[in-house]
């Protein structure tokens, strides 16, 4: 951990009566980076916007958060930065105060370790039981009512997966708890439509802008459990883990071992050379 | 505003890594604090270890819950007690950390002010278009991921309307924002089923007990918008409002001028009879 501006000060508190508390009433950013800067920053500060816009929350000054994360990010290696925006303190109950000011708080985090392996062998994931509920009004924002990913996330305690996929109610596969899934089939690239759940990943929207580059054409569709067993590559995106092939899925039902195996095929190649080369 | 205790301590500020903030990782419960004394108070700790117990968050020791309550509540003579039970500070990711303790904040609120007319000519409500998301995992729960009803309740700005009533996605008739919905229909109460949706309210079963009492028939079952046109009474309960009778619910689709109007009926004013003797 290595430092955390509230509203600019520095500071590692709260007040109790902050609606991001209360009702998860915020929207937040995770951001790497390396050698000082951040990666993707324009393209995270429109998406912290787009979310304040949708759940009207007052925007703050784009000016100081971009101070509070370059103060926070200029001495670091590599490091994650969180940005949380909530509506601010204030309000018994949940109509919206009229005059509130919102805070705006950033987080320098250590950079997690991970398995070499899993960039360059793939990781095993599974599928999980917990669902992500379909919400039109929420759908592709990043914001602070995450109970559904907590319990997902609860569901495996065995440190060889390193991820689970999350299906809303009528089972159709949405996203993995802190990631976007990509699916490779017949040489396309298909990953889930994201209207009435999900959130709209920065790596995410980066791969495809990437596919689109190489000509490689894509699908943004419902996916279901036959299109991971027909697919021929999967992977995993986010803005902190970039981008992680799928060795294994575990959990699939009506499955010989529950279990689906994939190679690292020549598209995530492609993409993964691609996108290492421009953003990391 | 008339105190707050954290943990125990006189405090109004708590961790920016506390996941109450950053996930809506917790429970919380709202009391009614009359003459010093905490209304339904066993009820209410009920709710919050089965919240707790649900969402796998270790339990702060009743004493202590107890404790803080009261030492807020007993110089009140009316007022509002909101218990907060976080997971906890710590972890970035979705992942329960293993050692972590959860954090108990009980805050003193002055008691609002509700115009008498709610109780005796009923109120106006809406129905609103925000939905609630199905979550048989999350259903019943006092969670604090809440984004939907901040939402709902920001659809209307007009100070004579009281609270908003909220559909699932399919169209069924859950909750209001705030409270739970009860309707009364040739002589026999129904209030919809919570299993996959909605928090199961005190005041709601505080009704049903009272309704079980009084030899009043209730069936507790999907409800949709044709039951409220054909419900003679109509209802809202929870433990801050107690009950507040139903005059007209504005914004029906299909509807001449879009409202349905009710009388307070006998099964209403029974209830209220005997709950207010009860309990307030």
């Amino acid at each position: 951990m290595t430092g955390v501006l509230v509203n600019g000060q520095s500071n590692d508190t709260l007040s109790v009566f902050d609606r991001g508390l209360h009702y998860g009433d915020g929207v937040f950013e995770t951001l790497k980076v390396v050698d000082g800067q951040v990666v993707l920053l324009e393209q995270h500060l429109q998406r912290l916007q787009m979310g304040c816009e949708r759940l009207r929350i007052p925007q703050p000054p784009v000016e100081a958060l971009v101070r509070d994360i370059n103060t926070l990010a200029k001495a670091e290696n590599k490091a994650v930065i969180k940005i949380l925006v909530t509506r601010g303190a204030g309000g018994r109950g949940y109509r919206m105060p009229k005059s509130i000011t919102s805070n705006r708080i950033v987080i320098c985090y250590e950079f997690p370790h991970f398995p070499p392996d899993n960039y360059r062998q793939g990781v095993k994931i599974r599928l999980c039981d917990g669902r992500v509920s379909p919400n039109t009004a929420l759908a592709g924002i990043k914001h602070l009512n995450r109970l559904e990913q907590v319990l997902a996330r609860s569901e495996w305690q065995d440190e060889s997966i390193a991820e689970g996929l999350m299906m809303d109610p009528q089972g159709y596969i949405i996203e993995g708890t802190m990631s976007n899934v990509f699916l490779v089939s017949r040489g396309r690239l298909l990953t889930p439509d994201l209207t009435s759940c999900g959130v709209a990943g920065i790596m995410r929207q980066q791969v495809l802008d990437t596919a689109q580059d190489l000509g490689i054409n894509f699908d943004i569709r419902s996916v279901q459990i036959e299109d991971l067993l027909t697919a021929n590559e999967i992977f995993l995106t986010n803005s902190v883990i970039d981008i992680w092939p799928v060795r294994v899925i575990e959990g699939i039902p009506n499955r010989r071992h529950g279990s689906i195996e994939y190679q690292i095929g020549p598209i995530t190649e492609q993409i993964m050379g691609t996108l290492y080369r421009g953003c990391s």
